[in-house]
């Protein structure tokens, strides 16, 4: 059975060895959702046709933030990021719901000895709490939700692939 | 009606001088939760009851990165937390069932011109992410759901509070 | 006659003790210009009527950097920000002109033992950073030109406004 | 033509991705002038040759600066630095001048699938912002000028020199 | 002789070129000793066995810090870590001692062109720093002791141990 | 007696709140040493009489980490640094000495609610292990020694001194 690997045998946290892996291409993709008031996100969409400003913030926040992973997550090693995307895709609003939702993904790759799953998953948290800060004058509600890991490739383990509940 | 505080009238993005404010006591409660498979959870639980260390290294993180949040989140003023609290409350897993959850609640004070939301979200989402770092070598599934504020006091707006779903 | 403060009587570099200064408002204000071919200019500016991104990254950039500043500048004390503007004025390319420029401002506004200039500085060169970064590859010989300070207030030392030249 | 490659086809932002690059010797050289009144420089000089800090201090705040470009520019690529340079050029002053001017030059090298002309510029500024914040209590007035890229070599793009104007 | 290699002719500090090196495995691993009060250690232990907090919230204080060890000491070059271990080893207190002890001991692994030394003593010095942050209310007088590399392997100058003294 | 603060009544660490300090003027002063072989002094000696380089490099360094605290050790406050000095004093080596010494000392200032303790301590570490650094390649030998509170002033506790051992 899989092990935790961030603990040694006596149970003490460390950062695993990894020299011993090979460097090859990999690259993850997650995703979350921040739900909020429709008339919020009516008003992220006005702005953005006009000047593009609140997930133009976002985008910046996310990729600088999955720059920063091994700095903010303790046990994860620091690697060189090859390519970051954050991408935001609004619902459109239906006549009479109480709930809208902007997805976020992000895919990253590397080249490198280790993936870069949790680089993919900062991303998108930043990138969710930036839109966060920006609308919590207006809406302080807003919820963020269903941050996973939608798929990874390269490494040992090679291709993962999260199963679609309810399918 | 409120606005978008953190964009001008002509809809550039900037840090909104909050110069004016009076300083006084703030205070705010985020929560989250990480769902995983139950399985995931005992294991998580084995090694805290003997050692401690998951949950322990988690709240670490979500303590540091919430000093961080000034330099992670664009538009969101440096202030000096005055004090942090990270919590973990993982749910009893019952027969059956196929998810298992831990739910993370964060409680950040300052004495500040600003709030502390955004810092108290921000630890709770770091520590979420990093509870999947530990874990994800045995549960790449783990979703982080639900990450929202639920209390906050002091300022001029003062309490604000979340209203339960389905109450 | 005014001393270089950030040496002791014995030519060591030290951060002055500032702990005896008056908190109060203050204010700086910063400026530089991105000279570039003519065709540069254009396309950015193409890009940002239609979609606003590149002043928008490098405005996030400056913002970001303006809150960092006590972190890359050793001598700096570490003060925080109360409120960060920056602003992209691009020129007029007119017929025959071989170069053409985009201006820079930054104001940054704090209630605090020191004054903000170092912040409004650091927020231009990063920004204009920045715009060279986002256009390196079509005009490696853009050159960021002019940065200085134009007017600072608050403090013992009160206003100091910058002297037109040629005037 | 070439394409600002940090945008994608719908004109958003991203960190392009540079997997695919060969891993070469990359080495760029830039450079910036600070100008100032010739009585700062004076002291400047008298100063450094006792005992040398201003320069090193403004040294070691570019050396610890171009490390942390991909923390400053939103988009840039972290790499690893193999090696960096700052020197200052002060010029002489000659009797009747009302400005005087110190140039400072870095070079960064690296063996990695991008290029350090951002490393190199990134060094210049905050030497240059450095060298105005240890002197700022005797001259507001110095101005940042001139920062541009000299030379850059290795990559794709191979050798490319900065053609000096006026010959 | 060997050479201070951080200095050019000249005496200037620069970050030396290690472009040419090659990438091999390297490991160093240092050690340091916090001296304290009998019931100081008493205390940690007491709190050790039940909850694992003090030892575990300074050994995720020292692996975070180690990388980080190229932003702090401003000539190392910055490298990617694939692997640390900090472990605490309190000696036994025994009756009528003035004075206990806690060694701590890291060891950082890499596989890149320079040795991970820096690493390791910073990850050790910041695991002590930590120590006493948690202890001083209940002891100021704690002393961080004997912090020195044991041994390095690895990389052209290959195997160094560090001779025990009094043998 | 007193408590370890940094917990609760469960043992959980905590970043405990002191927003109901009063800001008074407080200040610290650490000390510690680095121990080296009589040769490496020289030389660190040689150069400092021509350049300052070596301890101007150490300088720079400590006071850069004593205003990286918070963001170094987890369960710090982070605060507004008013002042810091950082001083080097080299013992004179005499004949037939095997051990030279390099004592370090650091002041920091601060207005605020809690004491600059650990910044005063992280300056010194940072000092010592940049020592380290620049004079590894002649002598990896070296040991950092000592690293304690000498003096600290202000806030409810008041002042407090070191005891000189063997007085």
């Amino acid at each position: 059975m899989a092990q935790f690997t961030h603990f040694d045998a006596e149970g003490k946290a460390r950062m695993v060895d990894v020299g011993e892996k090979s460097i090859t291409a990999r690259e993850a993709t997650a995703r979350g959702t921040v739900s909020m008031r429709p008339e919020t996100l009516k008003r992220i969409l006005d702005r953005s046709i006009e000047k593009g400003d609140v997930f133009s913030v976002a985008r910046v926040a996310g990729i600088m933030a999955s720059k920063r992973t091994g700095d903010l997550i303790p046990l994860c090693h620091p690697l060189s990021i090859a390519g970051v995307q954050v991408d935001f895709m609004p619902e459109v609003v239906k006549e009479g719901e109480t709930v809208a939702r902007v997805q976020i993904e992000a895919t990253v790759k590397t080249v490198d000895r280790t993936g870069v799953e949790m680089e993919a998953l900062t991303a998108v948290s930043v990138a969710a709490l930036t839109l966060y800060d920006m609308c919590k004058a207006v809406d302080k509600g807003m919820t963020i939700e269903q941050i996973c890991l939608i798929r990874k490739s390269g490494g040992k383990s090679g291709l993962w692939e999260r199963k679609e509940e309810g399918t």
